[in-house]
């Protein structure tokens, strides 16, 4: 069997280069559109205005119309007299200065004697308050040049010079074509539940069109072709003669035996670019049949939004006469150590906080085929070709998903997991505040650490003293020195095993993870279900080397509910609501105190305040509750207040 | 006849306090919408996942899907044969594992040794490289908070995560009433040369539906009223009864006779506030009906625009649940002193190029109702109500209404202006160039002032040396001591008298301006247009004083046409292309020299050498040649360097 490898893989620019130079010089064909309906479409010619405005004289104040030479010689001292309807009329600002009249005086400096006179106390000078004919357009005026994006108020030049049907670059037309034997449309399915094994709800066509209609192009989404050769040509070969300005195939670009959209890009036309160094989004295809671009988009998720961005997006901006906008960048401080591979620019989506005068970036996970790490993403930050990754000393820029105004009002938690953490989030917005809460999973000891690096707002902890029975105040004391810091409860919460449903194996403690027919998932040291763990197992006199599974860690309580729901494991310990989630069996083992730890110097902090003011609130209260396994009956209140 | 006036003037945000205390918990009602039509929709509640994605085991990686178990022991120097079919199946990335298959290993890592038998030199671990059900998303997992704006890629978790369906805030929906007897529909002329004297063709409502659109609003544009007290009591009692959530009647909202719209707003329900400390936009009515909200926006198109993004915006964005972003504030400096009215916020029309490290803001047209001093300006300058203006030695806040990068493409010519550096500006864009160029006409010895304290890119000039016959050189060497300066050809143009229409008045020359039935009008100090009329006056022995409306100055060439165009002068000194374009009368006085100065430190700037480029472009010279009066043979030619 063939398989194909990127042997000629391109850095971004030398792709974007070799693709740009079959369309840089391109355009949509033009079309007349009413002007009031040109909002956001691009000028394809200059527009020349074909009536002055305004076309008459106006009175451009509230006021009286006069003749200015019978005003001349007024003053404070030698006041006039003027009829009214012989020497003025009453006239309002816009209307047309009637005939024989030249000035206009403002209505406050007149002062009305009777129902026939009035009296002004300043002469006029002529043309005074007038608007004159073509003060704001002259006929045959530029009103916009070509290649001009229209803004509300263009388009009230455009109708008050008189043009009121303009050119514009026709939008480009895209012809998506989603492939893969495992998709299936969500419309084929009555109930999202009904989905099969080995099926696939085909989102990514959904996605590429909203990015195409936010870049003002139209999409066309084909039906969904199956992994057969050809299918997959006769779709191509349609949308080739279609009126698409641009054909855009998604998935069916990796180096797998579904491979057959490069041969027949090929076959048909031009292979420009095979493989991209970039991460996500190396197997990008960019070629040509018959003068038309076609990108070969991968199918993660990622990949495809990347491989979008980086060329769909300037092609589809440059065939309506627009350049691409300068991306927004900030420079951001990472949380951790980023890692990352030499000679592939990667592109790492991140939360980003405002803690103090920092951005603060935490990497979410790393998945291609994850678009969650996009909807959660502030930003993204590229890694370049030729840098190893980024040192939490170091400074990098991202680029941001969201407005500035965003990372003011993100709150950086860093530390233990827990779900009720999703919930606040959510909690704090319903009440209609602007707040977005960022969590990164680096265990509770992790937490206190990045709370004294000053890289987070506040933490969570659930770290238990095997010596005294309390939770987190001994490890503040220790880790914390200097920083004054309240904490607060956040949850009551039962810890234990996290079995498959209805307990097939059977297990009833922490004595059972010695059985040879089980295999456990660890949670990463310096998390505080770790710390608990090894204290009980201490108690218990288990040798931690005698379970399996000991070493295989995961970072949070739902990828270890995965990893037992997947059958990669037979149990490992979590919260009951992970194990709830996901429908599994739990072995109760301890009721344990979950606490937010806040530098005492961020409690002025509005969004600080709004955060203890949800989790004390009935709303949250009762959400945690719901989940199963959670006592927040004491949320929010202040356990201790350390003066380290 | 009763007059209002605005006895309760508030502040800006006095105003929009008292209303935003009538919508503040105010929103739309909830809908449902395709999830896959959702983009830039706002949830009006949080989405939770309904299944789990992916939903089945899958190869993360393009391999061979293999038992981890028989694998171990595999080292470099130990490998390990496998049999196709048997201990090893092919697989792609986003096939289903195949039953009893637990890790995959990537096909970089495989050697075929034959058609049946594989190679591998490292041992797999149990679940490496395989993507686990709900790795992405998990089922009940939170997608997207509550009051949320979607993007496409929201809309791709939405349906990855089986929520086909999602509620969202109604778009809100507005009814605009256009009013004035003197306003007509731009669809009732057949050709807009067809407006009568008195009639100006509506174009608020456009504007404002646009300006709706981009806040994700509905616009509904009602017939429209004229100034008759019953007929806009209809018109508002209909809105008022429609579905809309907020009324805007446009115009009826100054202090003239036609002001009805304050009384039929507190006769049908209350005016909270009539009458903003802002310019332009001082009419501004707010009022409720019913709980309905109804703003009197003012009739001129600026004032109309202001009131509407101070009032409006806030209300429409917070009645679908977001918040107005924050505006997008840059540091100017002005290119001139810009005195201000104390006690009202003036929102001043800029044009803003980067010059050198700074930004310079060059104030456009004050008039309220210019709508080209909004589609020309890069940005607005607010001055406060408590500052009598700003001098051009302070920095002051500007919103942008333009890109960051648009203002890097920003080329600012101060000095004398004239009708070609409009083509100019044209020109250099139709050749695909995002370049803008911002012209501020302070005269030909003002731009040289300007180009002295670095507030230019460049600037034009046609100062004659009476002594010497020539053209800016002597000015130069005076003014621009110790720059080194390249002065570039531009035209060479008709100057003479522009005069109405078949010169009804007979005149010949300069010599006619003394007599008794002839009105002049002038140009200011230190335009070269002046320098060259005093110039010719002195030579034919003329006392300027003898010639009425020598006093009333003009500030461009346009404007003086425009006087002479509307009778409030007989004839002005200007170039034949002012006369031609306004289809008036012209007589020849001289063909002068127009240059521009260019600092010689900014010739490397592509901007200036893109401009020198277009200008000797035969495009450039052929659209100049069609206004008439112009010579530009040797447009862009060195004239000459000076090394002051």
């Amino acid at each position: 069997m063939k398989r194909h490898v990127y042997l000629d893989m391109k850095s971004i620019e030398e792709a974007r280069e070799i693709f740009s130079r079959i369309w840089v010089e391109k355009k949509t064909l033009p079309e007349e559109t009413p002007s009031k309906e040109a909002l956001a479409r691009v000028t394809s010619e200059p527009v020349f205005a074909r009536i002055s405005a305004p076309s008459y004289h106006s009175a451009a104040m509230d006021g009286i119309a006069v003749r200015a030479e019978q005003t001349f010689g007024t003053t404070e001292k030698a006041p006039k007299t003027l009829r009214i309807g012989r020497d003025a009329l009453w006239i309002n600002t816009g209307q047309s200065l009637p005939s024989g009249f030249n000035a206009v005086i403002m209505i406050e400096k007149v002062h009305q004697l009777d129902d026939h006179h009035l009296e002004i106390r300043d002469p006029a000078y002529p043309w005074q308050n007038i608007r004159k004919v073509g003060e704001d357009i002259v006929a045959t005026q530029l009103l916009l040049p070509q290649n001009h994006r229209i803004r509300p108020y263009d388009m009230g030049a455009l109708i008050s010079g008189g043009v009121l049907n303009i050119r514009v670059w026709k939008k480009p037309k895209v012809a998506i074509i989603p492939s893969g034997s495992e998709l299936i449309h969500h419309g084929a399915l009555k109930r999202p539940e009904q989905l099969k094994k080995d099926q696939i709800i085909e989102s990514n066509s959904i996605i590429l069109s909203g990015l195409i209609l936010e870049n003002h192009g139209l999409p066309e989404v084909y039906d969904i072709v199956p992994d057969i050769e050809d299918d997959i040509r006769n779709a191509l070969r349609k949308a080739v003669e279609s009126d698409a300005d641009l054909i855009i195939i998604n998935a069916g670009s990796s180096a797998g035996t579904r491979d057959y959209t490069a041969e027949i890009i090929k076959e048909m036309g031009e292979v420009l670019v095979h493989g991209v160094a970039m991460m996500p989004g190396k197997p990008t295809i960019l070629g040509v049949i018959n003068g038309k671009p076609v990108v070969g988009n991968p199918g993660y998720i990622v990949s495809a939004f990347l491989s979008f961005q980086e060329f769909v997006r300037p092609l589809l901006l440059n065939l309506q006469g627009l350049s691409p906008p300068a991306r927004k960048l900030v420079t951001v401080k990472p949380s951790r150590d980023i890692p990352s591979r030499l000679g592939i620019e990667e592109f790492l989506r991140v939360n980003i906080g405002k803690v103090g005068e920092r951005l603060i970036a935490t990497p979410l996970p790393r998945a291609a085929g994850s678009v969650t790490t996009l909807t959660r993403a502030e930003g993204i930050i590229p890694i370049p070709a030729l840098s190893e990754g980024v040192s939490q000393d170091e400074e990098i820029e991202a680029e941001l998903l969201v407005d500035d105004e965003d990372l003011m009002n993100t709150l950086v938690i860093i530390g233990s997991h827990d779900i009720t953490i999703d919930i606040l989030g959510d909690e704090i917005r319903r009440g209609g505040r602007n707040i977005r809460v960022s969590s990164g999973n680096v265990g509770s000891l992790g937490g206190l650490m990045a709370l004294r690096k000053g890289l987070c707002h506040l933490s969570g902890s659930h770290l238990l003293d095997s010596e005294t029975g309390e939770y987190n105040i001994s490890y503040i004391k220790r880790y914390l020195k200097g920083i004054k810091v309240s904490v607060f409860h956040l949850v009551l919460r039962d810890q234990g095993l996290i079995v498959a449903k209805n307990n097939p194996k059977g297990i009833k403690g922490i004595n059972d993870l010695v059985r040879d027919d089980i295999t456990f998932v660890n949670r990463q040291a310096g998390s505080g279900t770790r710390v608990l763990l090894d204290y009980r197992l201490e108690q218990s006199g288990i040798n931690p080397d005698s379970i399996r599974g000991y070493n295989h860690v995961e970072f949070t309580h739902m990828a270890v509910a995965v990893d037992v729901l997947s059958g990669a494991a037979d149990c490992g310990m979590g919260i009951f609501a992970a194990a709830k989630a996901l429908d599994l069996g739990f072995v109760s083992m301890e009721r344990e105190q979950y606490d937010l730890v806040v530098p005492s110097s961020m409690l002025d902090n509005p969004n600080i305040q709004a955060l203890l003011e949800t989790i004390r609130s009935p709303g949250f209260r009762k959400r945690v509750e719901i989940l199963g396994g959670y006592d927040p009956s004491r949320s929010g209140q202040l356990c201790i207040e350390l003066t380290n």
